[in-house]
This record gives structure tokens, sequence and C-alpha cells, in this order.
């Protein structure tokens, strides 16, 4: 079956002591980490485009993974808001020329924010199915520095620019487990770039997270047949330190260290947030089982059980 | 099997009389009917946005498939990239809520030009499968008056606005057989909008289609064990008469004819020209197997097989 075979990530080195700017707007160490769960956000350079950050990215995945002919990548999906160009061409195009990949991959965008990579796993591998191909690069990146305004207190302490490629392909050791998805535009408002600023109502999506992703983690749960004591770990969209702590509380009263959190030196990545967890926390663990959730603008959620094939 | 159970569309009834904008430019009306290809080009008014168009298909749909309640839409996909607003939020997201869609549906973009509808179609019935879902709608509508300049004679003869849904579902007549994606960034600068505007290199994007699609058909059609006599017609992307001409001719000097050439009311529709050719001419007919191709913007290509099931 068609699954996780790898995770790799590029992060920029350089960005912004998040200490620094939370004092710029009257805010103490303490809640920076405990609120917001920044101490540093990570920027790319002016000149680095969107694709340049999914290249980044995708070399690292090839970097660690040898046996991985990057000319037998046949399908591409790149998750992002930010792309390259002014809606076209799509970001993806641009990433197989710069990474030199076959001209027989078949390349597109998915439009999605913080909620994408639980979509963008499934859309590809059910692209992968439907069409007969064998090796799938999932790659997410968003740069929202690329719109979010520095003197905006509301959004500038909270995100960090990132990238992640996932190697998609059979005899994977992570599979996919059920899914559950959901939409409401009537939120739209809440998450919305005008004039090429980003606005954020952030009362709003934090109780649009918090009445939301428990509810949907236990549906997502009854629907598998799984009770939470068989999960390992919940690796939910880092959307700050706040909602990650709220979310897990409302969800696992018993144990909710079982939410992973690690943001620190990273913020809010958008659609890497997730994998990048899986990364770092998921791909060396004994784990045997691992619910993930993204959630965020459209507004959009999903969540989704992976498991040890 | 997932397959077409039914198609839709919306086409604007004000628009441009061609004749009139190719006299303007000093084109008579044999080289517009002839080269060109549209009489008329349709515009959406002011006011639409690209979501409008999509309720509208969507609409559209459901009127003609009474049967299908809108609330057992699990999955919306919206093929755009001219969507709403400024990259986020996800046009799908605001059509879930102006159609009244279920909040349990995922909804997403893709961003994709004139292939799109090729790549959506796999990619609709990848995410149905790979997610368990089991009624899809499949919308497109890039509506390029929004970036195409009337001073433009490119582009401004070229493009008409229109939109188009598709429901995808069990024990549909129509199958989806093999298909074949391909991408070649390199051309990226041939087809892109730069401050709000679209440009069109119409003799390199000539070139890419009459080399690249013929070679792609008789690829897709090798892998697919069929000779060019077991498909009852080709329903390809309609970038312009002059296009479709030059490639029927190309690939099928015995039958160019089988290669289905309407546009003169419409133009060209970008992501809706395949699908309202499927809509009109075979939904009902008589035919078996259908090869449909899709071209333009990445650059990108992708062409499949459908066949009655």
């Amino acid at each position: 079956m068609i699954g996780i075979k790898s995770i790799a990530s590029y992060v920029p080195t350089a960005g912004l002591d998040n200490y620094v700017q939370g004092a710029k707007f009257g805010k103490d160490e303490e809640f920076m980490f405990g609120k917001i769960g920044a101490s540093f956000l990570p920027r790319k350079a002016e000149e680095q485009e969107t694709s340049d950050l999914c290249v980044e990215a995708a070399r690292a995945l090839f970097a660690s993974n040898p046996e991985l002919d990057p000319q037998s990548i046949d399908v591409l999906i790149v998750v992002t808001q930010n792309g390259d160009e002014e809606g076209l061409p799509h970001t993806a195009a641009i990433v197989q020329h710069k990474l030199g990949l076959s001209t027989r991959v078949a390349a597109f965008d998915v439009s999605l924010g913080c909620s994408g990579y639980v979509y963008g796993l499934y859309a590809i591998k059910g692209f992968m199915q439907a069409a007969g191909l064998k090796n799938g690069l999932l790659i997410t990146a968003d740069p929202y520095s690329k719109i979010v305004d520095p003197e905006d207190r509301n959004t500038t302490m909270l995100f960090g620019d990132a990238a992640t490629a996932t190697w998609m392909g059979e005899d994977a050791v992570w599979q996919l487990g059920e899914a559950r998805f959901g939409t409401d535009g009537s939120g739209a408002e809440h998450l919305k770039v005008t004039n090429g600023n980003f606005f954020m109502n952030g009362r709003q999506v934090f109780n649009f997270a918090l009445i939301k992703v428990p509810a949907h983690l236990h549906e997502l749960l009854d629907a598998s047949g799984l009770q939470s004591a068989d999960i390992d770990a919940f690796c939910i969209h880092q959307g700050s330190a706040a909602i990650v702590d709220a979310v897990a509380r409302r969800f696992e009263e018993q144990h909710p260290e079982k939410f992973v959190k690690d943001m620190l030196e990273t913020g809010n990545t958008v659609s890497s947030s997730v994998p990048l967890l899986l990364q770092k926390h998921m791909l060396d663990s004994s784990w045997k089982r691992v619910a993930i959730s993204g959630f965020g603008v459209g507004l959009s959620w999903g969540s989704a059980i992976l498991y040890r094939g």
C-alpha cells in the first residue's frame, strides 16, 4: 500500500528573535513561551521564492534517501497559498524545473492552509492509485512572511517560514488509516488576505479550533473503532502553544502530554507544522499509531490516523 | 467504480461580439472563425466572483440530477487559478458556504490551467477512494476576464468565461481509463500573470501543443493497448480553432474530424473547455470510448481515456 516512506524539511536558519519582537508589543517571555510558543521565527531570505523553499526540502529528502532516484518521481503536489507567481503558473511546475525532475511528472498545487498536509496525504495517495503512479513527492511551503505585516501584533509573533517534503510510495512503514475532513466557508473572513496583507481574527480562530478539533478527533477515533489509549501520540497543527494546550486538555484530560508540542524554534509554519512533527517525533519512534489533525484557513480541518503497516 | 455520473455548466449569456473585437485589431471574420474559433466570448458580470460561477454550475448540476442530494456531497474540488481571494482562503471553502453544503465536506482548490480537468478527474476520484467518500463535485472555473488586458491582441480575442460541475460517484456510466501526465516548468514564462495582467507567448504555446499533444495521445493509446480506430472521439482543450485543427491533422491524418471542435460561442474557457465538450457531445452520445487532453499553463498537460463502464 502507498504510504509515507520518508519526510524531510527545510527551515531557514535566519529569522526573528521572538522574545525581542514580543517585547516590542509589551509581551514578556512567559507569554511568548507559554501562549505564543515560539522563541524564534525562521524567515526566508527576501530573494528566496516559495519554489526555492520547496527545492531545499526536496533536496534534503533526496539526500537522506539515496535509494530514491529523483527521476523516478512521477507526481509532485505542492500545498501552498503563497506560491511564486500571481495565481499562475502553479508553483509545482516551477519546482519540477528547478529540481530537474522528469517532464513525465504530474504536478499541481493544492490550495489549502493549516489543514493542507492531512488533505495532501490523501490527495497524493489517491491520485497515485487512480493514475497508476509509483513515487510521489508531497511538498508543503507556505511562507507567511510574504503576507504578514510586521506591525500586526495578531500575526507577526506567530508565523514561521518552513517547507517539508514527504516521499509517498509502496512498502512504506507508515500507512494512512481512516480520515475525516470538514469545511465551513462561513468562517472564511476570519483568515484572509486583503491588498496583500494577511488578517486573522485570533479569537474566532481559537474558538473554532477549541470546539472543532477535539470533537473531530473523537469522531475519527469512533469511526476507526479506536480508543484514545490506542493512540501513541497526537500530532496536531501547531497554531500556537495556547491552542495546542487547550485542545489537548479538552480532548484528553488524562494524558494531555500525548499531544506533541514542538514549535519553540519554528512558530506556526502553516501546512508544514504537522509533517515537521512527524519527521522529528514519529519516524524514529516506536509508536504504532498516531493521530494527526490540521485546521485553519477556510475554515478547513482534517484529521487522520497513521499506523505502522 | 467511481466515474463521471453527470456534467453541467454555466456560461454567462452576456459577452463580447468577437467579430467586432477582431475588426478592432484588423482581423476579418474568416480569421476569427478559422483561426481564433470564437464569434462570441462570454463574460461574467463585474460583480460575479469566481465562486458565483461555481455555484451556478453546481446548481445546474443539482437541477438536472434531482436524485443527487446536495447534502450528500462529501468532497468538492475547484480547479482554478483565478479564485475569489488573494491566495487565501481557497475558493472551494467559499463555494461550500454559498451552496449550503454540509460542513462535513472535504474542500480544496487545485491550481492548474487548461490541463486542469484531466488532472482534476483523477485527483477527485483518487481522493474519494483514499478517504472513503461517495459523492464528489469537481468544479472548473477560471474566468480569464479578470486578468486579460482588453488591449492585448494576443489574448483578448481568445478567452471566454465559463464554469462546469461534474458529479463523480459510484455506478457511473463513464469510467476513467489510463491516463498520462506531464509538466515542463521551463516553459512557465510562456503563460503567466505579472502585475495582474496575463501574458501569453502564443507562438511558443502553439508549438508546444503541436509537438506535445499528438505524441502524448499516441503514447496514451499505446499504453492502453488501443488503436486510434478504437476511439470514437477526441475531446481536447479548445485553445483556438487553429490549435485544435493542427493537433487533429498531425495526430490523425485519416480522420481529423474525430477531434471535436466546438468553441464558436465560448472561446477558450481554460479548464472548462474539455468538460463543456463532454457535456454537449459525449453524455448523450452512443460513443464507447473517448480520449481527452488538456494542455497549457505550467507548462502542463494531461491525457486520458474515458470509456463506458
